[in-house]
């Protein structure tokens, strides 16, 4: 099942897209049970209540729609960095023994077709495709052995990061966290349709040109890892996200350097799942605050 | 004026708190129009509109109140590392050209009165007494001179650290993120009450002995400045929180080290703003997820 959020004449909703590439309005589905795909996810087993809740009613055209991310609202977004051996390598950091970890707040997060902005501050804006998981049932202290029965589904994330604001100091956060930078959707692709601990590819291409692509056999910490390892601390709840780390490949470990500008077209492609595509475009001049 | 977030009777509420200890419902003084603190503070005024509505109708005893942190839901909440010099000195970090920030995830908070939470993973649990700043107006690009106008209020904040968690990688994520660490409140004292720019005063207590004082005249990112270089990557919201870092003084650089235990009370005043309390204890040995 694919499930989507977006904005539909002036209205916040989400949905199901069906194998025509229509959608069907998830508030009508249940009734009005639930304002949002994280209520429903909060609710239980949304898949088995999609299914129940049947195919009828109106649909509306994809075409139509304005994606918004796929989890508009997450309470929390924990971000795995140098999780892949190569983009270890390429930056330079040393193997660690836990995973490396940061948040992203809501706030920074686009849906699919909308545009990356490049801010003002810098011009050293980089890609980072990356496979993000959606929980669907909370926990803490979750073992690796049953991180799957937390996880709602999969979708690509593009980890859009502003790399002279990443190293201003120890700490990532402003880099990571820009306005328009953490590309989220099209879609999820619910778990039912992906056996667990499937070895899932992923592909980022530039203009239409390769510049990432790994496999989750590479994984330096696994999902059910990671899955444990944040549960360690913090309960994990429905709609949160965990976006899992890129590949080798990034653009500012490249010779020479390739940063994002206005006119680009990003693309992050989960073979099986969905591929996500985003323009780039310039910050606009306006007075400020 | 005094606003403040609470539990009461099984139902989340917020509220101003008068001269005489008592509170004044703010659902019911609002008419309903604003379910928490955060919607009341999008709203634009908060302090005129609360003024207009006058202090009628009944009371709350703070007693029977459980207090839930100052914003329970913020959209983000940015802390500051490295602020103080002493503490700068402390942890042997070099100094940066711009302020060390990482996120809190708002399901990491407590309130007033409510347990810090030391949790089965570590033993190393530290105590940080800092001033915590709360967006009332939205903003991107704010000019520092610009800065106070999107201050809605100050108040008390411990950011209890996990200290061994906080070193697992470069990114101090999860040592700042355990479940029941972030303590926030007991209330905030809104901007009108604070002339701009006033030195404020920080003690924080263990068990009745000060272990950390500072004043904002030490800070070295001062509070326009903080406003502005969030403001420089992230749009601020109402509600959002900024906390402004910590003094020296921390548990885990004296000698011998200082961890928090079952049974202590930890203490973190803003002279004339607020005196936030909180108790510590073990995190109890539940079955995992």
């Amino acid at each position: 099942m694919k499930l989507l959020s977006y904005m539909h004449e002036g209205q916040a909703g989400w949905g199901v897209l069906d194998d025509r590439g229509q959608v069907m309005d998830g508030m009508a589905l249940t009734d009005g049970k639930y304002p949002s795909l994280k209520s429903l996810l909060a609710a239980g087993d949304a898949t088995q209540a999609l299914r129940r809740a049947g195919s009828g009613g109106p649909r509306i055209s994809m075409e139509g729609l304005h994606l918004l991310p796929v989890i508009p609202d997450p309470g929390k977004i924990l971000c795995v960095g140098l999780n892949y051996e190569d983009h270890r390598r390429e930056t330079n950091r040393a193997p660690t023994g836990e995973p490396t970890l940061f948040l992203r707040v809501a706030s920074s997060q686009i849906g699919h077709g909308q545009a990356i902005v490049v801010p003002r501050a810098s011009r050293q804006v980089d890609y980072e495709g990356e496979i993000a998981i959606v929980i669907g049932r909370s926990g803490r202290h979750i073992p690796p052995a049953r991180a799957w029965d937390h996880i709602a589904g999969y979708a690509p994330y593009n980890d859009v990061s502003v790399r002279d604001w990443q190293q201003h100091t120890t700490q990532w956060t402003p880099g990571k966290n820009f306005d328009s930078t953490g590309a989220f959707g099209p879609w999820m692709t619910t778990r039912d349709e992906i056996a667990d601990g499937a070895e899932l590819s992923l592909t980022t291409r530039l203009n239409g040109q390769v510049m990432q692509h790994a496999t989750t056999a590479q994984l330096i910490f696994d999902i059910p890892r990671l899955v444990h390892y944040a549960s360690s601390f913090t309960t994990l709840e429905p709609g949160d996200v965990i976006v899992t780390g890129t590949p080798g490949g990034v653009g500012f470990k490249r010779n020479p350097p390739v940063f994002l500008s206005a006119g680009d077209v990003v693309e992050v492609e989960i073979a099986g799942v969905s591929c996500l595509s985003n323009t780039v475009r310039d910050e606009e001049p306006t007075a400020p605050a």
